[in-house]
Protein backbone atom coordinates (compact mmCIF):
# COMPACT_ATOMS: atom_id res chain seq x y z
CA UNK A 1 0.00 0.00 0.00
CA UNK A 2 1.09 3.30 -0.71
CA UNK A 3 1.62 6.22 1.71
CA UNK A 4 2.20 9.92 1.64
CA UNK A 5 3.84 11.78 4.08
CA UNK A 6 4.64 15.34 4.21
CA UNK A 7 7.96 16.60 5.56
CA UNK A 8 9.50 20.28 6.94
CA UNK A 9 13.33 20.14 7.79
CA UNK A 10 16.15 22.55 8.28
CA UNK A 11 18.82 21.64 5.58
CA UNK A 12 21.74 23.35 7.15
CA UNK A 13 22.88 20.18 8.12
CA UNK A 14 21.68 17.86 5.38
CA UNK A 15 24.03 17.11 2.36
CA UNK A 16 20.51 17.59 0.23
CA UNK A 17 17.75 15.23 -0.25
CA UNK A 18 18.68 12.52 -2.06
CA UNK A 19 20.53 9.39 -0.32
CA UNK A 20 24.58 9.92 -1.16
CA UNK A 21 26.76 7.12 0.59
CA UNK A 22 28.38 8.29 4.01
CA UNK A 23 26.63 11.56 4.39
CA UNK A 24 23.68 12.58 6.19
CA UNK A 25 20.75 13.39 3.75
CA UNK A 26 16.83 13.99 4.62
CA UNK A 27 16.08 10.99 2.43
CA UNK A 28 17.93 8.32 4.38
CA UNK A 29 17.24 10.02 7.65
CA UNK A 30 13.51 9.77 6.40
CA UNK A 31 13.35 6.56 5.21
CA UNK A 32 15.68 4.88 8.43
CA UNK A 33 13.07 6.73 11.08
CA UNK A 34 10.39 4.43 8.96
CA UNK A 35 11.90 1.82 8.54
CA UNK A 36 12.80 1.73 12.53
CA UNK A 37 8.72 2.87 13.17
CA UNK A 38 7.32 -0.35 11.78
CA UNK A 39 10.18 -2.26 12.37
CA UNK A 40 11.22 -3.36 8.44
CA UNK A 41 13.50 -5.71 7.56
CA UNK A 42 15.11 -3.05 5.30
CA UNK A 43 14.49 1.01 4.98
CA UNK A 44 11.62 1.42 2.35
CA UNK A 45 12.71 3.82 -0.56
CA UNK A 46 10.45 7.45 -0.77
CA UNK A 47 9.98 9.25 -3.70
CA UNK A 48 9.68 13.19 -3.22
CA UNK A 49 8.29 15.79 -5.12
CA UNK A 50 11.31 17.74 -4.98
CA UNK A 51 14.51 17.28 -4.59
CA UNK A 52 16.27 20.18 -2.55
CA UNK A 53 19.92 20.39 -2.47
CA UNK A 54 22.20 20.69 -0.25
CA UNK A 55 21.26 23.28 2.54
CA UNK A 56 17.49 24.03 0.96
CA UNK A 57 14.92 23.76 3.50
CA UNK A 58 11.17 22.59 3.64
CA UNK A 59 7.93 23.02 4.84
CA UNK A 60 5.41 21.36 2.04
CA UNK A 61 7.87 18.38 0.85
CA UNK A 62 5.50 15.08 0.19
CA UNK A 63 6.99 11.88 -0.05
CA UNK A 64 5.34 8.92 -1.33
CA UNK A 65 6.40 5.28 -0.32
CA UNK A 66 5.14 1.94 -0.90
CA UNK A 67 4.52 -0.23 2.12
CA UNK A 68 5.06 -3.93 2.53
CA UNK A 69 1.59 -5.64 2.80
CA UNK A 70 2.31 -6.52 6.20
CA UNK A 71 2.34 -3.21 7.54
CA UNK A 72 -0.85 -2.23 9.29
CA UNK A 73 -1.12 0.59 11.27
CA UNK A 74 -3.03 3.98 12.33
CA UNK A 75 -1.73 7.10 10.84
CA UNK A 76 -1.87 9.18 13.64
CA UNK A 77 0.39 5.82 15.24
CA UNK A 78 2.87 6.40 12.84
CA UNK A 79 2.99 10.24 12.92
CA UNK A 80 3.69 10.18 16.72
CA UNK A 81 6.43 7.66 16.17
CA UNK A 82 8.01 9.41 13.47
CA UNK A 83 7.96 12.45 15.99
CA UNK A 84 9.60 10.11 18.12
CA UNK A 85 12.29 8.72 16.48
CA UNK A 86 13.66 11.90 13.69
CA UNK A 87 15.93 14.22 14.56
CA UNK A 88 14.78 17.95 15.67
CA UNK A 89 15.79 19.11 12.31
CA UNK A 90 13.30 16.97 10.36
CA UNK A 91 9.63 16.64 11.07
CA UNK A 92 6.72 14.87 9.50
CA UNK A 93 3.50 17.03 9.47
CA UNK A 94 1.18 13.88 7.78
CA UNK A 95 0.85 10.39 7.04
CA UNK A 96 -1.79 8.43 5.22
CA UNK A 97 -2.08 6.08 2.71
CA UNK A 98 -2.57 7.86 -0.62
CA UNK A 99 -5.41 7.88 -2.81
CA UNK A 100 -4.76 5.76 -6.08
CA UNK A 101 -2.65 6.74 -8.71
CA UNK A 102 -0.74 9.04 -6.12
CA UNK A 103 2.86 9.62 -7.23
CA UNK A 104 4.45 12.66 -5.15
CA UNK A 105 6.64 13.52 -8.00
CA UNK A 106 4.41 12.97 -10.95
CA UNK A 107 1.24 13.63 -9.91
CA UNK A 108 1.93 17.31 -8.59
CA UNK A 109 0.78 20.33 -10.20
CA UNK A 110 2.60 22.62 -8.97
CA UNK A 111 5.20 23.81 -6.64
CA UNK A 112 6.07 26.52 -4.68
CA UNK A 113 9.21 27.80 -3.14
CA UNK A 114 10.24 30.70 -1.41
CA UNK A 115 13.73 32.47 -1.52
CA UNK A 116 14.51 35.00 1.53
CA UNK A 117 16.78 37.72 1.38
CA UNK A 118 17.63 40.67 4.00
CA UNK A 119 19.63 44.23 2.80
CA UNK A 120 19.68 44.91 5.97
CA UNK A 121 23.08 46.49 6.30
CA UNK A 122 23.38 44.90 9.96
CA UNK A 123 22.55 41.98 8.45
CA UNK A 124 19.70 39.60 9.29
CA UNK A 125 17.91 39.12 12.33
CA UNK A 126 20.38 36.10 13.89
CA UNK A 127 17.51 34.12 14.40
CA UNK A 128 16.23 33.51 11.03
CA UNK A 129 20.06 33.89 9.98
CA UNK A 130 19.82 30.01 8.97
CA UNK A 131 17.11 30.67 5.90
CA UNK A 132 17.61 34.04 5.20
CA UNK A 133 20.55 35.19 2.78
CA UNK A 134 22.38 38.33 4.14
CA UNK A 135 22.32 40.79 0.74
CA UNK A 136 25.12 43.30 0.85
CA UNK A 137 23.67 46.20 -1.80
CA UNK A 138 19.98 47.35 -0.87
CA UNK A 139 17.63 45.37 -3.39
CA UNK A 140 14.62 47.72 -5.30
CA UNK A 141 12.09 45.29 -4.83
CA UNK A 142 9.59 47.09 -7.51
CA UNK A 143 12.12 46.73 -10.23
CA UNK A 144 12.85 43.01 -9.23
CA UNK A 145 8.71 42.94 -9.52
CA UNK A 146 8.90 44.74 -13.24
CA UNK A 147 11.76 42.33 -14.47
CA UNK A 148 9.71 38.81 -12.82
CA UNK A 149 6.66 39.48 -15.20
CA UNK A 150 8.66 39.08 -17.84
CA UNK A 151 9.31 35.44 -17.12
CA UNK A 152 5.56 34.37 -16.51
CA UNK A 153 4.25 31.57 -18.40
CA UNK A 154 5.43 28.91 -20.42
CA UNK A 155 8.92 29.42 -21.63
CA UNK A 156 12.20 27.35 -22.32
CA UNK A 157 14.15 28.49 -19.33
CA UNK A 158 17.49 26.96 -20.69
CA UNK A 159 19.45 30.16 -20.04
CA UNK A 160 18.33 29.54 -15.88
CA UNK A 161 19.26 25.79 -15.86
CA UNK A 162 21.55 23.31 -15.89
CA UNK A 163 21.62 21.14 -19.37
CA UNK A 164 20.52 18.02 -18.82
CA UNK A 165 21.15 15.61 -22.20
CA UNK A 166 17.46 14.26 -23.87
CA UNK A 167 15.33 16.59 -21.09
CA UNK A 168 13.21 19.59 -21.91
CA UNK A 169 13.99 22.99 -20.59
CA UNK A 170 10.50 24.01 -21.31
CA UNK A 171 8.46 24.92 -18.12
CA UNK A 172 5.11 26.92 -17.09
CA UNK A 173 6.77 29.80 -14.81
CA UNK A 174 3.23 30.04 -12.76
CA UNK A 175 4.45 33.05 -10.42
CA UNK A 176 7.34 35.12 -9.45
CA UNK A 177 6.92 38.00 -6.87
CA UNK A 178 9.52 40.09 -5.06
CA UNK A 179 7.80 41.29 -2.19
CA UNK A 180 9.23 43.64 0.67
CA UNK A 181 8.56 43.56 4.56
CA UNK A 182 10.49 45.78 5.98
CA UNK A 183 14.13 44.55 5.17
CA UNK A 184 13.75 41.22 4.42
CA UNK A 185 12.26 40.69 0.34
CA UNK A 186 10.81 37.60 -0.24
CA UNK A 187 10.32 36.02 -3.79
CA UNK A 188 7.94 33.35 -4.78
CA UNK A 189 8.61 31.16 -7.22
CA UNK A 190 5.44 28.74 -8.37
CA UNK A 191 5.70 26.42 -11.48
CA UNK A 192 4.91 23.27 -12.73
CA UNK A 193 8.37 21.78 -12.51
CA UNK A 194 11.46 22.95 -12.18
CA UNK A 195 15.11 22.18 -13.92
CA UNK A 196 18.11 21.87 -11.51
CA UNK A 197 19.01 25.09 -10.39
CA UNK A 198 16.30 26.92 -12.25
CA UNK A 199 14.59 28.78 -9.19
CA UNK A 200 18.19 30.23 -7.42
CA UNK A 201 19.45 31.45 -10.72
CA UNK A 202 15.93 32.92 -11.15
CA UNK A 203 16.70 34.81 -8.10
CA UNK A 204 19.86 35.50 -9.15
CA UNK A 205 18.32 37.47 -12.12
CA UNK A 206 15.92 39.64 -10.03
CA UNK A 207 18.56 40.52 -7.56
CA UNK A 208 21.21 41.94 -10.18
CA UNK A 209 18.35 44.06 -11.06
CA UNK A 210 17.02 44.33 -7.76
CA UNK A 211 20.89 45.87 -7.27
CA UNK A 212 20.12 48.05 -10.54
CA UNK A 213 23.14 46.42 -12.27
CA UNK A 214 20.73 45.93 -14.90
CA UNK A 215 17.58 47.37 -16.12
CA UNK A 216 14.25 45.17 -15.68
CA UNK A 217 13.75 44.41 -19.31
CA UNK A 218 17.65 42.95 -19.36
CA UNK A 219 15.93 39.87 -17.69
CA UNK A 220 13.49 39.42 -20.70
CA UNK A 221 16.64 38.98 -23.20
CA UNK A 222 18.29 37.11 -20.85
CA UNK A 223 15.76 34.45 -20.89
CA UNK A 224 14.87 34.71 -24.94
CA UNK A 225 18.63 34.17 -25.31
CA UNK A 226 18.05 30.51 -24.01
CA UNK A 227 21.69 30.09 -23.05
CA UNK A 228 23.35 30.27 -19.58
CA UNK A 229 24.31 33.69 -18.73
CA UNK A 230 27.10 34.64 -16.09
CA UNK A 231 25.43 37.93 -15.18
CA UNK A 232 22.98 35.60 -13.62
CA UNK A 233 23.86 34.34 -10.42
CA UNK A 234 22.98 30.82 -9.11
CA UNK A 235 22.00 32.37 -5.40
CA UNK A 236 23.15 30.49 -1.95
CA UNK A 237 21.28 27.50 -1.17
CA UNK A 238 20.20 28.42 2.35
CA UNK A 239 17.95 31.15 1.11
CA UNK A 240 15.16 28.41 -0.42
CA UNK A 241 12.83 26.58 1.20
CA UNK A 242 10.05 24.37 -0.63
CA UNK A 243 6.92 25.33 0.87
CA UNK A 244 4.17 23.76 -1.01
CA UNK A 245 3.56 21.23 -3.34
CA UNK A 246 -0.15 21.01 -4.56
CA UNK A 247 -1.94 18.30 -6.05
CA UNK A 248 -5.17 17.59 -7.97
CA UNK A 249 -8.28 16.08 -6.96
CA UNK A 250 -8.16 12.64 -6.03
CA UNK A 251 -9.77 11.89 -9.35
CA UNK A 252 -7.08 12.86 -11.63
CA UNK A 253 -4.07 12.23 -9.68
CA UNK A 254 -3.38 8.85 -12.20
CA UNK A 255 -3.79 11.00 -14.88
CA UNK A 256 -1.55 13.68 -13.56
CA UNK A 257 0.87 11.49 -13.45
CA UNK A 258 0.76 10.10 -16.67
CA UNK A 259 0.59 14.02 -18.47
CA UNK A 260 4.27 14.50 -16.33
CA UNK A 261 5.95 11.84 -17.42
CA UNK A 262 5.28 12.29 -21.10
CA UNK A 263 6.19 15.93 -20.75
CA UNK A 264 9.51 15.08 -19.01
CA UNK A 265 10.53 12.59 -20.88
CA UNK A 266 10.54 14.99 -23.97
CA UNK A 267 13.71 15.75 -26.08
CA UNK A 268 14.93 19.43 -25.67
CA UNK A 269 13.67 21.76 -28.41
CA UNK B 1 31.70 59.00 25.89
CA UNK B 2 28.94 57.21 26.49
CA UNK B 3 27.54 55.41 23.59
CA UNK B 4 24.19 52.99 23.18
CA UNK B 5 23.92 49.71 21.13
CA UNK B 6 21.36 48.00 20.24
CA UNK B 7 21.89 44.00 20.25
CA UNK B 8 20.11 41.07 18.51
CA UNK B 9 21.34 37.39 18.86
CA UNK B 10 20.30 33.50 18.31
CA UNK B 11 21.41 32.20 21.78
CA UNK B 12 21.54 28.81 21.58
CA UNK B 13 25.65 28.36 21.30
CA UNK B 14 26.18 31.27 24.20
CA UNK B 15 26.33 30.66 28.07
CA UNK B 16 24.36 33.13 28.27
CA UNK B 17 24.90 37.77 28.25
CA UNK B 18 27.40 37.76 31.22
CA UNK B 19 31.19 37.03 30.62
CA UNK B 20 32.32 34.01 32.70
CA UNK B 21 36.05 32.83 32.11
CA UNK B 22 36.70 30.37 29.30
CA UNK B 23 33.12 30.09 28.13
CA UNK B 24 31.53 31.57 24.76
CA UNK B 25 29.13 34.20 25.81
CA UNK B 26 27.21 37.65 24.19
CA UNK B 27 28.93 40.21 26.65
CA UNK B 28 32.58 39.18 26.10
CA UNK B 29 31.62 38.40 22.05
CA UNK B 30 30.73 42.37 21.55
CA UNK B 31 33.09 43.50 23.91
CA UNK B 32 35.79 41.95 22.15
CA UNK B 33 34.80 42.96 18.81
CA UNK B 34 33.83 46.88 19.57
CA UNK B 35 37.40 46.67 20.99
CA UNK B 36 38.80 45.15 17.53
CA UNK B 37 36.97 47.33 15.32
CA UNK B 38 37.88 50.39 17.39
CA UNK B 39 41.95 49.14 17.92
CA UNK B 40 41.57 49.86 21.78
CA UNK B 41 44.15 48.57 23.79
CA UNK B 42 41.44 46.56 25.87
CA UNK B 43 37.75 45.32 25.63
CA UNK B 44 35.36 47.93 26.90
CA UNK B 45 33.23 47.29 29.25
CA UNK B 46 29.29 47.15 29.13
CA UNK B 47 26.31 47.49 31.06
CA UNK B 48 23.22 45.71 29.38
CA UNK B 49 19.38 46.12 29.81
CA UNK B 50 18.73 42.15 30.35
CA UNK B 51 20.99 40.50 31.59
CA UNK B 52 19.87 37.12 29.91
CA UNK B 53 20.34 33.44 30.80
CA UNK B 54 22.13 30.63 28.79
CA UNK B 55 19.86 29.86 25.70
CA UNK B 56 18.05 32.86 25.89
CA UNK B 57 17.59 35.28 22.70
CA UNK B 58 17.10 38.86 22.20
CA UNK B 59 16.00 40.90 19.34
CA UNK B 60 16.08 44.13 21.08
CA UNK B 61 18.92 43.73 23.62
CA UNK B 62 20.34 47.25 24.61
CA UNK B 63 23.83 47.73 26.20
CA UNK B 64 25.87 51.20 27.05
CA UNK B 65 29.49 51.50 26.95
CA UNK B 66 31.62 54.41 28.13
CA UNK B 67 34.27 54.62 24.94
CA UNK B 68 37.89 56.45 25.46
CA UNK B 69 37.98 60.46 25.04
CA UNK B 70 40.26 59.28 22.06
CA UNK B 71 37.23 57.55 19.98
CA UNK B 72 35.81 59.89 17.10
CA UNK B 73 34.08 57.77 14.68
CA UNK B 74 30.75 58.20 12.81
CA UNK B 75 28.13 55.67 14.37
CA UNK B 76 27.13 54.10 10.74
CA UNK B 77 30.99 53.32 10.23
CA UNK B 78 31.23 51.65 13.87
CA UNK B 79 28.15 50.05 12.63
CA UNK B 80 29.37 48.53 9.60
CA UNK B 81 32.56 47.60 11.09
CA UNK B 82 30.74 45.50 14.03
CA UNK B 83 28.75 43.87 10.92
CA UNK B 84 31.91 42.71 9.55
CA UNK B 85 33.82 41.63 12.62
CA UNK B 86 30.49 40.07 14.69
CA UNK B 87 29.88 36.37 14.31
CA UNK B 88 26.81 35.57 12.16
CA UNK B 89 24.22 34.68 15.54
CA UNK B 90 24.61 38.10 17.18
CA UNK B 91 24.23 41.23 15.37
CA UNK B 92 24.20 44.79 15.91
CA UNK B 93 20.97 46.93 14.66
CA UNK B 94 21.85 50.45 15.75
CA UNK B 95 25.10 52.48 17.73
CA UNK B 96 25.34 55.85 18.71
CA UNK B 97 26.01 58.22 21.43
CA UNK B 98 23.89 58.17 24.01
CA UNK B 99 21.97 61.11 25.68
CA UNK B 100 22.80 62.70 28.71
CA UNK B 101 21.83 59.96 31.87
CA UNK B 102 21.38 57.23 30.00
CA UNK B 103 22.01 53.61 31.45
CA UNK B 104 21.00 50.82 29.42
CA UNK B 105 19.77 49.13 32.88
CA UNK B 106 18.78 51.95 35.17
CA UNK B 107 17.12 54.08 32.83
CA UNK B 108 14.91 51.94 31.23
CA UNK B 109 10.73 52.20 32.01
CA UNK B 110 10.37 48.53 30.74
CA UNK B 111 11.32 45.22 29.23
CA UNK B 112 9.38 43.07 26.77
CA UNK B 113 10.05 39.45 26.34
CA UNK B 114 8.26 36.64 23.97
CA UNK B 115 8.20 33.29 25.13
CA UNK B 116 7.29 30.87 22.52
CA UNK B 117 5.91 27.22 22.43
CA UNK B 118 4.15 24.97 20.08
CA UNK B 119 1.64 22.03 20.55
CA UNK B 120 1.57 20.59 17.54
CA UNK B 121 1.72 17.15 18.33
CA UNK B 122 4.51 16.98 15.26
CA UNK B 123 6.66 19.13 17.09
CA UNK B 124 7.82 23.02 15.62
CA UNK B 125 8.50 23.68 11.79
CA UNK B 126 12.54 23.07 11.91
CA UNK B 127 13.50 26.25 10.90
CA UNK B 128 11.95 27.97 13.86
CA UNK B 129 12.77 24.50 16.41
CA UNK B 130 15.42 26.89 18.31
CA UNK B 131 13.50 29.47 19.67
CA UNK B 132 10.02 28.00 19.67
CA UNK B 133 10.10 24.89 22.29
CA UNK B 134 7.97 22.00 22.08
CA UNK B 135 5.34 21.36 24.14
CA UNK B 136 3.53 17.57 24.23
CA UNK B 137 0.32 18.36 25.68
CA UNK B 138 -2.41 20.86 23.89
CA UNK B 139 -2.60 23.97 25.44
CA UNK B 140 -5.64 25.98 26.39
CA UNK B 141 -4.55 29.42 25.75
CA UNK B 142 -7.97 30.89 27.16
CA UNK B 143 -7.10 29.21 30.51
CA UNK B 144 -3.91 30.80 30.42
CA UNK B 145 -5.15 34.28 29.59
CA UNK B 146 -7.41 34.10 32.37
CA UNK B 147 -4.82 33.36 34.59
CA UNK B 148 -2.70 35.28 33.56
CA UNK B 149 -5.05 38.27 34.80
CA UNK B 150 -4.69 37.82 38.39
CA UNK B 151 -0.50 38.51 37.95
CA UNK B 152 -1.23 42.06 36.39
CA UNK B 153 0.01 45.10 38.61
CA UNK B 154 2.40 45.34 41.39
CA UNK B 155 3.00 42.71 43.49
CA UNK B 156 5.94 40.19 45.24
CA UNK B 157 6.70 37.86 42.51
CA UNK B 158 8.60 36.09 45.27
CA UNK B 159 6.14 32.70 44.26
CA UNK B 160 8.32 33.11 40.99
CA UNK B 161 11.86 34.46 41.79
CA UNK B 162 15.02 32.92 42.71
CA UNK B 163 15.56 34.72 45.80
CA UNK B 164 18.25 37.34 46.72
CA UNK B 165 19.63 38.37 50.01
CA UNK B 166 18.82 41.84 50.54
CA UNK B 167 16.95 42.28 47.32
CA UNK B 168 13.07 43.07 46.66
CA UNK B 169 10.96 40.54 44.43
CA UNK B 170 8.00 43.39 44.05
CA UNK B 171 7.60 44.25 40.56
CA UNK B 172 5.12 45.59 38.24
CA UNK B 173 3.67 43.27 35.49
CA UNK B 174 2.68 45.62 33.09
CA UNK B 175 1.29 42.66 30.52
CA UNK B 176 1.06 38.92 30.33
CA UNK B 177 -0.89 37.74 27.64
CA UNK B 178 -1.02 34.20 25.93
CA UNK B 179 -2.07 34.59 22.12
CA UNK B 180 -2.34 31.73 20.03
CA UNK B 181 -1.25 31.41 16.17
CA UNK B 182 -1.96 28.09 14.48
CA UNK B 183 -0.01 25.86 16.57
CA UNK B 184 2.21 28.10 18.27
CA UNK B 185 1.43 29.79 21.60
CA UNK B 186 3.20 33.13 22.35
CA UNK B 187 2.90 34.02 25.92
CA UNK B 188 3.83 38.43 26.20
CA UNK B 189 5.74 39.52 29.45
CA UNK B 190 6.56 42.74 30.41
CA UNK B 191 7.38 44.37 33.60
CA UNK B 192 9.50 47.44 34.59
CA UNK B 193 12.31 45.03 36.03
CA UNK B 194 12.42 41.04 36.20
CA UNK B 195 14.28 38.97 39.18
CA UNK B 196 16.41 35.72 37.64
CA UNK B 197 14.26 33.08 36.03
CA UNK B 198 10.72 35.58 36.92
CA UNK B 199 9.84 35.36 33.44
CA UNK B 200 10.36 31.46 32.26
CA UNK B 201 8.79 30.71 35.83
CA UNK B 202 5.37 32.54 34.92
CA UNK B 203 5.73 30.67 31.68
CA UNK B 204 5.98 27.23 33.66
CA UNK B 205 2.56 28.75 35.69
CA UNK B 206 0.54 29.42 33.05
CA UNK B 207 1.53 25.85 31.32
CA UNK B 208 0.38 24.45 34.30
CA UNK B 209 -3.12 26.30 33.79
CA UNK B 210 -3.32 25.58 29.90
CA UNK B 211 -2.33 21.72 29.88
CA UNK B 212 -5.17 21.89 32.46
CA UNK B 213 -3.06 20.56 35.45
CA UNK B 214 -4.48 23.64 37.46
CA UNK B 215 -7.55 25.70 37.75
CA UNK B 216 -6.52 29.41 36.53
CA UNK B 217 -7.24 30.81 40.03
CA UNK B 218 -4.60 28.60 40.92
CA UNK B 219 -2.40 30.72 39.68
CA UNK B 220 -3.51 33.93 42.10
CA UNK B 221 -3.08 31.38 45.20
CA UNK B 222 0.58 30.88 43.94
CA UNK B 223 1.36 34.56 44.12
CA UNK B 224 -0.51 34.93 46.57
CA UNK B 225 1.81 32.29 49.13
CA UNK B 226 4.92 34.46 48.05
CA UNK B 227 7.24 31.43 48.27
CA UNK B 228 8.32 29.03 45.67
CA UNK B 229 5.78 26.51 44.58
CA UNK B 230 7.26 22.97 43.35
CA UNK B 231 4.33 22.75 40.95
CA UNK B 232 5.93 25.80 38.70
CA UNK B 233 8.25 24.65 36.48
CA UNK B 234 10.87 26.93 35.36
CA UNK B 235 10.73 26.80 31.49
CA UNK B 236 13.49 26.12 29.83
CA UNK B 237 15.55 28.76 28.11
CA UNK B 238 15.47 28.44 24.42
CA UNK B 239 11.59 29.23 23.94
CA UNK B 240 12.44 32.89 25.63
CA UNK B 241 13.21 36.22 23.65
CA UNK B 242 13.95 39.47 24.78
CA UNK B 243 12.12 41.65 22.07
CA UNK B 244 12.24 44.92 23.36
CA UNK B 245 13.70 47.81 26.27
CA UNK B 246 12.13 50.45 26.80
CA UNK B 247 13.63 54.48 27.77
CA UNK B 248 11.42 57.38 28.59
CA UNK B 249 12.42 61.05 27.02
CA UNK B 250 15.96 61.91 26.89
CA UNK B 251 15.13 64.36 30.04
CA UNK B 252 13.98 61.91 32.12
CA UNK B 253 16.55 59.23 31.38
CA UNK B 254 18.48 60.09 34.71
CA UNK B 255 16.06 60.91 37.08
CA UNK B 256 14.53 57.57 35.63
CA UNK B 257 17.73 55.51 36.81
CA UNK B 258 18.02 57.57 40.08
CA UNK B 259 14.51 56.24 40.81
CA UNK B 260 15.47 52.66 39.51
CA UNK B 261 18.87 52.54 41.74
CA UNK B 262 16.31 53.42 44.74
CA UNK B 263 14.07 50.95 44.09
CA UNK B 264 16.17 48.02 43.24
CA UNK B 265 18.69 48.31 46.31
CA UNK B 266 15.48 48.36 48.46
CA UNK B 267 15.52 45.37 51.13
CA UNK B 268 13.05 42.83 50.34
CA UNK B 269 9.55 43.06 52.65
Amino acid sequence: MRWRIDLGYDGTDFHGWATQPGLRTVQATVEDAVGTVLRLPSAPATVCAGRTDAGVHARGQVVHLDMPDEVDIEPDRLLHRLARVLPDDVHATAAHPAAEGFDARFSALRRRYVYRLCDAPTGPDPLIRRHVVAQRRPLDAAAMEEAAWMLIGEHDFAAFCKQRPGATTIRTLLRLEAERHGSLVNVTVEADAFCHSMVRALVGGLVAVGEGRHHPDWLGGVLEAQTRDPHVTVMPAHGLTLEEVVYPDDADLAARAAESRRRRDAPAP
